[in-house]
């Protein structure tokens, strides 16, 4: 039977160059003969085909999301309608992160499709941070983007329509805020067999989480708020493996799991999967490097991350707060400290979010279903399980014990404290 | 020109007896001929047509959204959308709140009208306050009801998804969303020319009141939580002339300002209301009865209030506790105190955004658009205006010293010391 055309089918080096060629913009953009075109699949994830596309005159890529998750087959159907959310996302925030994300040429809603900039020679963010290598923009370049994204998504700069419209768009993306809701605030907390960890050496240490009541609260608490709290349009998987960088240059991708909820829920993706790293260090020492030296460059992102994103929030509301939140005719000149102190104490709100979201996030990665290269990559067992038993501890601290944690100076404080802290257990 | 059967034309005592007549239920519950029926319009609000229509055995309440504001006539168009919103929450609710609100026996989505229950011989709440009458179930009935429709409507209930279709089906409530938008959080702290106050005599307090930075502050801060912290289906208008009742019986009507939201925003609009009242009432007096022994029922009745939603909504937890918030299988018996003290602390939440958005609905109905016939009705500008200058000194104080309201005795012993400690100001 002859489909439509357009209708859906599954990209490959085959069918992919005359899609491309219908494209005006995109074949004179790779240039020379269709023919000529070098087409590889690069994808690596779970869930899409990835595609770069070489001609003769330039490069793209080429995304799809698959009917069915890659890893398992067929036999695993999940729609590919989070490919339209992806380019919902990135359609609703590219007015306001100018550079910060791929170029999007062209989305095919039927093939679910993105034809996108092509980011050479651009590397996974959390693969440098594995390597130690330090980019001298990252950390401020995210923080502004959060805080342009999640600010002009929100109620403090349009009328509220817009964020109602936005959030009746993606309350349609429920397949993958499920994942969220499940992976990152349920499971990590029960038995479960999506769960694994590091075995035996931090069994103890799990069991001992997973029976710390007033930690699982806590814990709750926060997967209440993302439930709840729709502050602004998030990302919704803001970690390492979602940013690709160069010396100069960052990028954010992958936007899949787009949603309304609290704009912590993305500084502490970042955060989050900074401190992971953080952790990660001791096993990916070498002779040469104990790499205390890119510990402390790392804590330094953490600072820069908070102070970029609290400082651009802090400018766009001065400049832009023309929404029904916190309305700009409420206030006059002699309201200047009262509305200061307001901002401050919302920001403040902010940042104890990223902490407590920060630190799930650290859990999950730890003893949930999906795990980072970070300690993946260290292949010795009792290493990693240190490692992965102090990151634990700090994420423990944050959620138990938030007061402790009143400043960005508090936490880089408690981080390499709880390290030292932190020895590994008798089993 | 003939519009198609059905379509949209406004109801009059000449077309309804037809219309209702198609209805086979309601026929049959009218009794008699059609043409025997009484039709009576009873609307008193400033938007919609209200008929109660009698048959021989007997009789129907008929509700219709007319397209442009009651009040003004076709010059002023409004779409009359909000009544398939008020039908939407009724159908929402109604599995949970049984007897609590009207009967509906049919929505026509076409002709945006209801036929419901003809509640008989309810009167409107807001009247048997000002009487000085005492109900004795309707406190109690009414925390029940504000547990039942908020618990149900959450995610501590169901799966995150059924709340999801909920937001995106409500967010086409804007309209009405607007008005609370701009009614209760923005105009009446500013100069506005929908405002009025009994002037000259609330002229000072007013201006004042305008000029309180961190007042604003805290208003706006709840203005920004109304419209980002989707806990729940809520009411929108949940104020005493929505409730009308019986010595016996309590039934919330009139929901078309439905939308999700906080729960405080429920619990605040029926405390504010009740705190509305409880100063208005030297307004009532007679010279037989000084109203105090009716203020202290009123103030016991804030407290059965609360204490009722309280035990509700946490009995409901505990119970039916099976939404992806605060997920069951997280939790174990080891478990019980953590999950009890998170419980606590998420109810003492909601005991603060009652106070803060009580506090907004106060203010609101004395120096905004929309005004209570508690103070109306007092024609004495000078009394009214006193009763008027204590219920807002307790607003201000409820919104800039929150901490000073820790349980629902420090609202009932602040009441009347601020009424004793407000002393009409020098002009």
């Amino acid at each position: 039977m002859e489909r439509a055309p357009g209708a859906y089918r599954i990209l490959n080096s085959e069918n992919l160059p005359a899609l491309l060629a219908g494209m005006e913009d995109v074949r004179a953009l790779l240039g020379g003969r269709p023919e000529d075109w070098r087409v590889r699949e690069v994808g690596d994830g779970n869930l899409n085909l990835v595609f770069i596309v070489e001609g003769a005159g330039g490069s793209v890529c080429v995304k799809q999301a698959l009917p069915y998750v890659r890893a398992a087959g067929p036999s695993w159907p999940m729609s590919p309608q989070r490919a339209f959310f992806e380019n919902a996302y990135f359609t609703a925030v590219a007015p306001h992160v100018d550079g910060l994300i791929p170029r999007v040429y062209r989305y095919e809603p039927l093939l679910y499709c993105t034809v996108m900039e092509r980011l050479s020679p651009h590397i996974i963010l959390r693969q440098g941070l594995i390597a130690g290598r330090r980019y001298a923009n990252v950390a401020r370049d995210i923080g502004d983007y959060v805080a342009r994204a999640t600010f002009f998504t929100s109620d403090l700069a349009w009328p509220f329509e817009r964020k109602m419209d936005g959030i009746a768009l993606f309350a349609g993306n429920k397949a993958l805020i499920r994942i969220t809701v499940d992976l990152v605030f349920a499971d990590p907390y029960r038995q479960s067999e999506r769960n694994r960890h590091t075995s035996p050496q931090l069994d103890a240490v799990v069991a001992d989480l997973r029976r710390d009541g007033p930690l699982k609260a806590a814990a709750a608490r926060f997967g209440q708020k993302f439930l709840s709290d729709l502050q602004a349009l998030v990302h919704g998987d803001l970690h390492s493996g979602s940013i690709m960088v160069t010396e100069q240059d960052s990028r954010v991708i992958d936007p899949e799991f787009a949603c309304y909820g609290p704009i912590g829920f993305d500084l502490g993706a970042f955060l989050g999967n900074l401190l992971l790293n953080w952790y990660s260090q001791p096993g990916h020492a070498s002779a040469d490097d104990d790499r205390s030296a890119y510990q402390r460059w790392i804590l330094e992102q953490a600072r820069t991350f908070w102070e970029a994103f609290r400082g651009r929030f802090l400018a766009l509301w001065a400049e832009h707060g023309k929404g029904d939140a916190f309305p700009a005719a409420m206030f006059g000149a002699g309201d200047a400290a009262a509305l200061q102190s307001a901002r401050s104490e919302f920001v403040d709100s902010l940042f104890a979010d990223m902490l407590g979201f920060g630190a799930c996030k650290m859990i999950r990665r730890i003893q949930g279903f999906a795990h980072v290269i970070d300690f993946e990559q260290i292949r010795d067992a009792d290493t990693r399980a240190g490692c992965e038993a102090r990151a634990l501890a700090l994420a423990r601290l944050l959620l138990t014990h938030p007061r402790q944690f009143r400043s960005i100076d508090d936490l880089i404080d408690a981080v390499p404290r709880v390290a030292a802290e932190e020895r590994p257990r008798k089993r």
